[in-house]
């Protein structure tokens, strides 16, 4: 076999096969300095038999973490879909790049089907445009410069340095990349104006505020599925607050979207039809993979294009032979851009919007009965009802049982986490992660995605917390 | 077979095999709206069967473009990279994200291993810090937000609004991207000065006019080979100006970065290892696979993590139980990000740089043999010599070998290129770019790559373009 066949003979037995076996360890966990050891990191002059390569690649995965496992509850992504991993191998092995139809013809055709259904299960009735981009942040920081350039078109050319100072507005639970967006933009952390608690009183009162600095509002990013607790703001209220005040809003959606899909879920999101912008991660909840981060706009304008295009002229020619408004690379920031519509599309063509459906209601059913045993075991502490896919908990060791509720509990109690979350990755037997949050001691966030998961495992997380956490 | 067994001997046969192969076509060229028809694009309520599936993929790969196949001369990027292809794979079928040693422990590793190589050649004895990110676009505007943020760090928080009008430098050849940045930064694509020859003097009375202004100059962008032509910019003499009016030295050397590789051809860049700066793609002529781009920086104070920070709190627990300057994560606008450094770690292993230099110096001796031919025959005419692997020219059809050299002629002149470009992608026989630059008329151009191009192919092509062209 050439030594492509035996790599992807590597592949299937040691990632595919093993990855999703709940047998197997989630991680083998190595410190930085042991890993360096163990893994021949230099780069030299000479090259290496492929049987060494080989061995590299057998290294790789061995100590990499097994993020597809079913135990893997660490992030918002999680879970094996084979057919966007499949959609995936034939976009790397074709090495397509997403800036021209002439370049990437299938896949510039497949992307624009893909937003066309999002935007169809946002509620846009007349459509919109879009793009997929390379992840969550990206597309955030797509949405703050779009209002901007709605509002202010000509900062593109001329910049800020002779504009009003900007604001925008925002709840203290959203993406840290609402805060990164706006540095990056020139528009400043501090012009970021946190509502405590997303309701219209709160947002407008915050919005007067700006106005009564001089300060000119105009945006609000809502956040639908936040990223520690799985909250959702109440979006019709706030499009509300966006319509008196003319300001963009934005409804962060990358983790929330998928509630979308569901007849059972989708009030979650009641009123997102309203938004000017939506970011929508199908990497996340519906298991494409990653990166499958999409951007939508309300907007038949050609804002999009409007804001971000340069026009060069070895990309863009105008006197091609086909109709190049199929060239949707002027729309991004980026130029080279890979096609990830395609493992979204490839997975939803063969699963049906009814099966991605069952996958989110099964996912939200799952963390609700985790909630259930939270409540009911000894030691474990709920959070917050869950409201999405996102279970947040405490555990409480037998030592601290007995401790009344006051600082000093809650100091001792901030400790046990790390704790446990190093034992169970140097076990291997799981990964689920964990945070302080605002005046928050340390809690568990579980996060439930993948339909491999079932109550057996649930059951498995807190038995294993106990077990890991119960001498400290 | 299972499912995905399956969907790899498609892979196998239809995309690894075929696309090397110099008897199969580059492209099967349709029109948008005959491809629409081709692929079953709408994705419905119910599920498909596996072996539809299949089918989708077989078409997806038979209506793509052929990037990998020995005559796809039309980008930056070309040829097929075996070991990098197989380091897609695995990360794609592992998941893993690149904000957290704890996630993505290999991957932490090697990006670094890689960047520091990187470093080694560019020649900052000292180190520095860098990033793989989404593409060379998202480098450039890492490049001015961090000039930016070393000049002026208050921005990050207060924004542009009461900052002074800041300028850029560059080159009139520059990539779009520069201007792009320029935009979403807020600071103005009006703000990017163009110096037309960028030569030292012509860049201090830029500088000065800036300042004559009232405006602040803080970054001068150098292109390493430039989109079009494949052009260097002096870096050792712009090096001079930025440290003389302290300014930010940015080499975007994308494209020209891989003659670092090469003892003969890196004069090309002599000078960058003064660049504060650089922005490198592997992808490009180095072959590794889409995306591999990196970001660099000399600064060894942790800029790079200061100005995008922002201190997630669920990602970046201050009280993990390893090293957590480990997680990366922080240095980046994106918060999940790919580990592109494998894709050219894997295949730095197998050739060694030894071979990446020897590949390197192939390519730029089949671009100077090309251009020769192009000298030598007639009804060709060479835009100029080529420094690296782009080689522009003309083809001028025997009807119009005969008129003079004027408005007339080039007039008629630029409407051949792309009648030839559509007939080329309609017969799917190769693949060559065409543009106008500046005042110049249509002109191909070629650029040389992949190890698998031999003398005749690039015969083919002239023969090619006459044959398609010459009753034009």
């Amino acid at each position: 076999p050439s030594f492509i066949e035996q790599s992807i003979a590597i592949i299937m037995e040691d990632v595919v096969k093993k990855a999703t076996d709940v047998t197997e360890k989630v991680c083998e966990w190595r410190s930085p300095e042991q890993l360096k050891e163990l893994l021949d990191l230099e780069l030299t002059d000479g090259g290496e038999s492929e049987s060494k390569i080989l061995q590299h690649c057998r290294d790789a995965i061995r100590y990499s973490i097994k993020t597809t496992h079913p135990r893997f509850f660490n992030q918002l992504y999680a879970g094996m879909e084979p057919y966007s991993m499949v959609a995936s191998f034939i976009t790397e092995a074709l090495k397509p790049s997403l800036y021209t139809y002439e370049v990437a013809p299938v896949f510039t055709l497949i992307e624009d089907a893909v937003l066309r259904k999002m935007m169809e299960m946002i509620g846009w009735e007349e459509g919109g445009d879009g793009i997929f981009n390379a992840g969550g942040s990206m597309s955030n920081m797509y949405a703050v410069n779009l209002a901007r350039y709605h509002h202010y078109p000509h900062i593109k050319e001329l910049g800020l340095s002779a504009a009003p100072r900007l604001v925008i507005f925002t709840s203290r639970e959203c993406h840290y990349s609402i805060s990164k967006a706006a540095a990056l933009l020139g528009v400043g952390t501090k012009n970021v104006y946190v509502v405590g608690k997303m309701i219209s009183s709160a947002l407008e009162e915050q919005i007067k505020t700006a106005k009564s600095e001089g300060a000119v509002p105009f945006m609000v990013n809502a956040t639908a599925g936040t990223t520690v607790l799985g909250a959702f703001d109440p979006i019709e209220e706030i499009a509300d607050i966006c319509e008196k005040y003319n300001l963009w809003l934005h409804v962060d959606a990358c983790w929330g979207g998928a509630a979308l899909m569901s007849q059972k879920h989708k009030h979650l999101l009641k009123g997102i039809h309203r938004a000017n912008s939506v970011a929508w991660n199908p990497h996340k909840m519906l298991m494409a993979c990653l990166q499958c981060s999409a951007f939508l706009v309300r907007d038949k304008t050609h804002l999009l294009q409007r804001c971000h295009s340069a026009q060069a002229s070895y990309l863009f020619q105008q006197d091609k032979f086909y109709d190049v408004s199929y060239d949707t690379g002027d729309k991004s920031v980026q130029c080279s851009r890979k096609p990830d519509a395609f493992k979204f599309w490839l997975m939803w063509k063969a699963l049906g919007t009814r099966e991605l459906e069952q996958r989110v209601d099964r996912a939200l059913a799952m963390a609700r009965y985790l909630a259930q045993e939270v409540e009911k075991r000894e030691g474990f502490r709920l959070l917050m009802d869950p409201e999405y896919a996102n279970v947040c908990f405490w555990y409480i060791p037998p030592s601290l049982r007995n401790l009344s509720d006051g600082p000093e509990f809650w100091k001792k109690l901030h400790t046990v986490a790390p704790v446990i979350k190093e034992r169970m990755m140097k076990k291997g037997s799981m990964m689920v992660g964990y945070q302080p949050h605002g005046d928050k001691a340390n809690f568990f966030r579980m996060i439930i995605i993948s339909p491999q998961v079932s109550k057996q495992d649930m059951d498995f997380v807190l038995d294993e917390i106990h077990n890991l956490g119960k001498d400290l």
